[in-house]
């Protein structure tokens, strides 16, 4: 460890400067005026841990959404007539089972009462889903559609609902889990594409009150880990702080994940996977007691089911690492309250109160990113970022409208990397460590 | 292991076949009729260590494309005039650090002598790539061309060239690694787009005669491996029995991996991560000891240089698991002979004598897969189709180019998971154990 840790501490020659004439020096020498402006490191991590134990005491929002997941939890939505919106939640395999068996019975029955075969199915329509600020989480309000076998419009999606939920069970039974992709070839001439299989695989979702992966239903996982973490994937003990540089693929399914156990001090979210190996190979974590994942851009559900998991059980800060560009902004979102087309598994997806560490629009001046390496939006950048700050989740977060207005501003963008300019590990040797010891995120 | 021993067991239930009316029952009962051809493990195991122990003595190719990758690494390109190709080799950073050094000598005294500035660059156009029989391998003819800074078409790209070099320089001074994203980031200005320095990095590797990765620039990774496989990723010692279903995340910088041990009988390569996660999950591995990794398409440089230090360290038979289209076929080309666009470090990239296990055309029937699971091969596919037909590495495989031809008659491709047809685990229960006694792969 203590290896480890020499490794991970600060080295003294300049980033790269001897490489680096004539401009760069400038920069170089701006590094070091901020490297001298480190306390040492243990007054920055008695700062972490206060804040740690903070964050211990005040994931209200957190613990308020797992409590609305709880609730919903406990009800069962096919029993309740009309619920104000729909969240759905983790359930056992043997309650999900139960579900389909109620379901399929309550189909029996209408059949045999002459009423013919039917499913009521809850509508995913974009004009359905709000923001709850009080939850701060995009949810689906509960309005529900019929879906008649006795009509030609409906037909065919009433056959593949009854597959897909035919499907979910047989997959439960024998306790395993299967990819979107599984079940489409399952029945292709049923299915015809895959879109298909998957949006009824939603439906069935909110038909049942649960997460698509206690459905058993898996998307491919693309994230990996590092740090402070100790956790049994499938039963395997896993220690990241022993994963290498490569780190450790995060599980795609999270039913799979316990024991969950950490000494680090918050969790720091990365939006690349080049941010999250600089990290991981500098042994960030060793230094400043942290766990570090990375989906490698757009988030999977794999990777928020496991940071949820992490925030919830952990209850760590959440910092995070992002492009300073409307996307990384959208990236958080997603992680925060969702993405529109899963909202209603919104409260199990999603991780509230994450902080934005940088790299935020105003840290291209604060930290003097040179022009060269800023890059100037595109008319679609402006639009997205016009279009974030109408989104409720921004608003009611001055500090980040007043970023993304800067953004918006300047019409600068910049990426994690705009960094490496100061030297490949000036991110794990000044920036971040400044961040954390000025405490500067919002 | 025990408990995993029977997860990993053939279950006895048909698989899915309650939840499969009407006709997937006739499927379930055909998975049933193959099943009972299942000889006991044993007899399939005594056969695999057979073909392991045959394996050792002959990777004939492999080792000759070491020899190849030696040969060239041990006299230095720069010093040598015009030897029929190139082949760069991995080399240390001391190794690396002097070749620059000598490039930088050669240009300065070039200089001093009135002759201006220049460097010596290998052409990397696709009519200067040739595959070499012998070698099994795309590579490089050296046809050098001259990069003037006193010309105004090359001036900016000498620049660029001697800016690479520095970069790469203090990059190997430091002992770390870093991206092309990072390298791009460095000087912006200069480099205008990502594309320019990355090209540019690749005609340093061939400058230099040393593998991308021993200039310590690494790609991001996507790979994952699970198995029996041990191994330390920068130190720390990765049971790859003992990752769960989500694997470990192949390190990006394969010099920093290292004690490589198994007990394995088979490397098995996947192309898709839906079946990984098949396999990973019923710990295939655990019945029939293999190591599995996967680059999740198409493969990444770092999945690549992992394979191949598997291969030629653990000196084990590998076997393919790629989809019945002419894209796994060329995904396969790409591990066993290169990609065009890297072909001058094809040497290191590739690992030859991989063969074909499935899903093969001929499985198509032979294997009974439903008309409804089969898709129509996309003019595009048959025209990529015809294309292979005419590659050199397909062609002295008569076998691959029956297959191929099989395709291209029936016009039918299928994908691995289509098997998902005779039930979620018929890959790891039926049609993997039965290829593996049949030892049908070619």
């Amino acid at each position: 460890m203590s290896e480890k840790k020499r490794r991970a501490g600060v080295s003294t020659d300049g980033p790269a400067s001897s490489s680096k004439k004539p401009r760069p020096s400038a920069a170089a020498s701006y590094a070091e005026s901020l490297r001298s402006k480190l306390r040492p490191d243990a007054s920055i991590l008695a700062t972490l841990r206060s804040l740690a134990s903070a964050s211990t005491s005040t994931t209200s929002s957190s613990s308020k959404s797992k409590a609305a997941a709880k609730s919903l939890a406990d009800h069962d939505p096919s029993a309740d007539p009309a619920p104000s919106y729909i969240v759905v939640a983790d359930q056992d395999s043997a309650s999900v089972t139960s579900r389909i068996n109620r379901l399929v019975l309550a189909a029996a029955r209408s059949i045999l009462s002459g009423r013919g075969f039917s499913f009521a199915v809850p509508s995913r329509a974009a004009s359905n889903q709000v923001y709850l600020p009080d939850l701060d989480r995009i949810v689906l309000v509960r309005r529900e559609s019929a879906r008649p076998f006795a009509n030609v419009a409906t037909a065919r999606k009433a056959t593949v609902t009854a597959r897909v939920l035919s499907l979910v069970h047989a997959v439960l039974r024998r306790g395993i889990h299967v990819t979107k992709r599984d079940l489409f070839y399952t029945d292709v001439k049923l299915f015809g594409d895959q879109s298909q299989s998957d949006a009824v695989l939603d439906d069935v979702s909110c038909m049942l009150g649960c997460t698509r992966s206690s459905l058993h239903v898996v998307a491919s996982e693309k994230g990996v880990v590092v740090g402070r973490l100790v956790f049994a994937d499938d039963g395997d003990r896993i220690d990241c702080t022993r994963m290498g540089v490569g780190g450790k693929a995060i599980p795609p399914n999270i039913d799979r994940v316990s024991g969950i156990e950490s000494d680090a001090l918050f969790i720091l979210l990365v939006e690349k996977d080049a941010a999250f190996m600089r990290l991981a190979e500098d042994r960030f974590y060793n230094r400043f007691p942290c766990i570090i994942l990375t989906a490698k851009g757009q988030p999977d559900v794999a990777t928020r089911l496991f940071l949820r998991r992490l925030k919830v059980e952990l209850k760590l800060p959440v910092l995070a690492l992002v492009d300073s560009d409307p996307y990384g902004l959208k990236i958080l979102s997603v992680y925060m309250c969702g993405s529109k087309n899963m909202s209603y598994d919104s409260a199990n997806l999603t991780t509230p109160d994450i902080k934005w560490l940088g790299v935020r629009p105003s840290d291209l001046d604060k930290y003097r990113v040179p022009e060269q390496c800023r890059l100037p939006m595109t008319d679609h950048d402006i639009k997205v970022g016009k279009e974030l700050l109408e989104e409720d989740f921004v608003k009611q977060n001055q500090g980040w409208v007043k970023e993304l207005e800067t953004m918006l501003r300047t019409r600068q963008k910049a990426e994690i990397q705009a960094l490496s300019s100061f030297g490949f590990q000036y991110l794990t040797e000044v920036y971040l460590p400044l961040k954390l010891q000025q405490q500067d995120w919002i």
